[in-house]
Formats: structure tokens, C-alpha cells, sequence
């Protein structure tokens, strides 16, 4: 791509630096600021550059958070005995928007990946074994996907906390509510079948 | 979407700004950023900071320049008799790539548009004119996308600039080099064969 004007092409160039964003998307995505009033783009600019600056990291979960200690982990309303382990902080949105967990989390911040480089050290593993062994929690439940990085970290874990006194569980896998059976991969069709639940259960929102 | 940041929120606002970037999108882009250096936010955002506020639109064309009159323009080794009208800089990128234009280009900045509230004034058409008008002008290119607004626009200029002694000319539609004909839209292959060219011209490249 050629382009007229050097400070165009190194804003495409760092557009594109962003994953999924091709230098065509980023030439676009940089006309359309070129089109707008010049605040839009200050916005963005120290938009991004604030969040980078200031964002802090919760001294317990690990989850984003402008305070030290997160909203979750502050609130004496939910149940710190039970921790539920993701891998990163759309997880812990995914799970909050379904209303259905009471307990707080632990961000591990990524997957066990031998290919990629990440071994546990890299990972918020460490302060989770540290909290399952001091701490007062009853139950752990993994909520990695189920890849087989996520297989190996929740087995990784599952190694350096098994002489302690917890219930350990994952996430159940199956069809999704509203699929067609027909449709399903076996993988998860014989997983629905293998960990099926009392009937009388099925109906029940918690 | 709950946040569990106000900074991380305000960023994935301001991303999701951008035409076709979703709040899913954007999140994602923005936990990227998180997990690069610092330095990488930095970079683009001063990268589209300075773009927005030092680009200049070279005077004579109005493509998007660093210099008061852009490279095309300056170059005395083109056409300067011959003008090819574009909608946007993107045309002007993409002719440049083919390698087949010597002249030089007209910038319009949009298509005229009741439907968006475009008029003639919005766009860069008085200049154009008077370029005809008073300037020593053999043919006039219209290279506009062939949709209403595209020959809406092409019409209005060229009522404009009837009375002067200039050629003007369209670019050439038809089925795209090796593709299929059965597989073409109807509207495109009635030109293909309405503005069909001499053989011996068809395997000339220029
Ligand atoms: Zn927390
Ligand atoms: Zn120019």
C-alpha cells in the first residue's frame, strides 16, 4: 500500500498492530476519524492512554479494577468461600451477566500453553494455591475452556491443591439450552448425556 | 455489558466508536493493549493525535497530504492535462497500485447524497470546475462506484462543465479479469458486452 502523507500511513500502521485489524480495516477505521471532529479523536487517544496508565489489577482476584480490592471481592454479600477460576476478565463478565453466581472469582490470566511460551509462573497461579491453602474456601470450580491448555491448567492446579480439603468442580458442558440435538458435535452431546442431571433439578434456575 | 472499571469502560466506548467495531470488538482490542507494553498505546495514540492534527489536504487535489501540494500533483512527469475524479483517497490508492494512470486525480470527499444530507457545496466540486474552466484541462475521468449517488455526482459535474471544449469519459465496467461468467450480475455483463472493445486492443495492457 501506498500512501500520500507519512503521518497517515504510521497511524494505519499502529491501527493494524491491533488483532483481526488488517491495514485496510485500520485505513478505514482512520479515514472515518480523518471525517469526524478532531475530539473524537482525543477522546480515543487519552481514552486508551488512561486506561493503560491507571488501570490496576484487584490484589485478590486479579480481575480489572480502578480500587485496590475489586467490587466483587469487597462485597460482603457473596460467598468467599466459593471461587470460581477463569481465565480472563470477559469471563468474569460472561458469568456475572447470567446472575447466576454468588461466589467471587480468581483471573488466572491466561492458559497454561507450552507452545505459546506460558508456563505457570506466568499465570495468577501462585496466589490461588496460596489462597486455597490458607484461606477458608469450601469449593473451587474451573471455568477454563475446555482446550487442552485449559485441560492441562486445570489439572496443573488441580495437582498443587489436592491434599486440601475442598470440593473441587467444572463447569458443565452440554447442549446449548435451545439447540437442536441433531446439530450438536459428539463431543458435547455425549458429555450432555454422560453428566445428565435429575429431572426434577433441570427446571431449577440455582 | 457491567465493567468493573470505569477507565476499562470508557476506553471500550470510545472504541466501539469506530464504524464496525461492536462493544465485543473493542473489548477485545482494549484487553490486547493491556497485555502489550505500555509503549504500544502510546504509539498509536500519539500516532492518530498527530494524523488528525497536522494532516493537510494538498490544495490542488485534495488528496490527503503532507505538503501543501501532494506528490501526484508536483510531478512533472505526469499528465497534468488529464484528471481522474475520485471519491476518496482509497480510489486515489488504489488506480496508484494498477500502475496504468500517468495523469493525476480530483479528491470529491463523498458522492452527493440527498438521502445523508450531501449537497455539491459539501464536496470538493467547486474546485473542480473552476480547474476546467480555467485551466488547461484535455479529459476529465469519472471514476466513481457506479451506484445512484455515483452517477448523480458524475451528472451534476458534468452539466457543470458541458460548455468546455474537454473530453470526458468513464471508467470501463465488466466482468472482473478471470472470473466466471455465469456468475455475473446481469446489470454487469449488459455492459461488459454493450462497451465490448476491439480484440486486438484486449490483450493490450495500456
Ligand atoms: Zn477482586
Ligand atoms: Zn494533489
Amino acid at each position: 500500500m501506498e500512501f500520500s502523507s507519512k503521518l497517515l500511513e504510521k497511524a494505519v500502521y499502529e491501527m493494524s498492530q491491533l488483532p483481526g485489524i488488517g491495514k485496510r480495516t485500520a485505513l478505514r477505521l482512520v479515514l472515518h476519524l480523518l471525517k469526524q471532529p478532531k475530539e473524537q479523536t482525543g477522546l480515543l487517544s487519552q481514552a486508551l492512554l488512561n486506561m493503560r496508565e491507571e488501570i490496576k489489577f484487584c490484589q485478590s482476584c486479579h480481575n480489572i479494577s480502578d480500587v485496590a480490592i475489586c467490587e466483587i471481592c469487597s462485597n460482603q454479600n457473596r460467598d468467599h468461600q466459593l471461587i470460581c477460576v477463569v481465565e480472563d476478565i470477559r469471563d468474569v463478565m460472561a458469568i456475572e451477566n447470567t446472575g447466576q453466581f454468588r461466589g467471587i472469582y480468581h483471573v488466572l490470566g491466561g492458559k497454561i500453553s507450552p507452545i505459546d511460551g506460558i508456563g505457570p509462573s506466568q499465570l495468577n497461579i501462585p496466589t490461588l494455591v496460596e489462597k486455597v491453602k490458607t484461606g477458608n474456601i469450601r469449593e473451587l470450580i474451573f471455568a477454563l475452556s475446555s482446550t487442552m491448555e485449559g485441560d492441562t491448567t486445570n489439572f496443573y492446579i488441580y495437582r498443587q491443591i489436592k491434599e486440601c480439603d475442598i470440593v473441587t468442580s467444572t463447569i458443565a458442558r452440554g447442549i446449548s439450552v435451545g439447540d437442536e440435538l441433531e446439530y450438536a458435535d459428539e463431543v458435547t452431546l455425549g458429555r450432555s448425556i454422560l453428566h445428565r442431571v435429575p429431572f426434577e433439578n433441570s427446571f431449577k434456575n440455582t
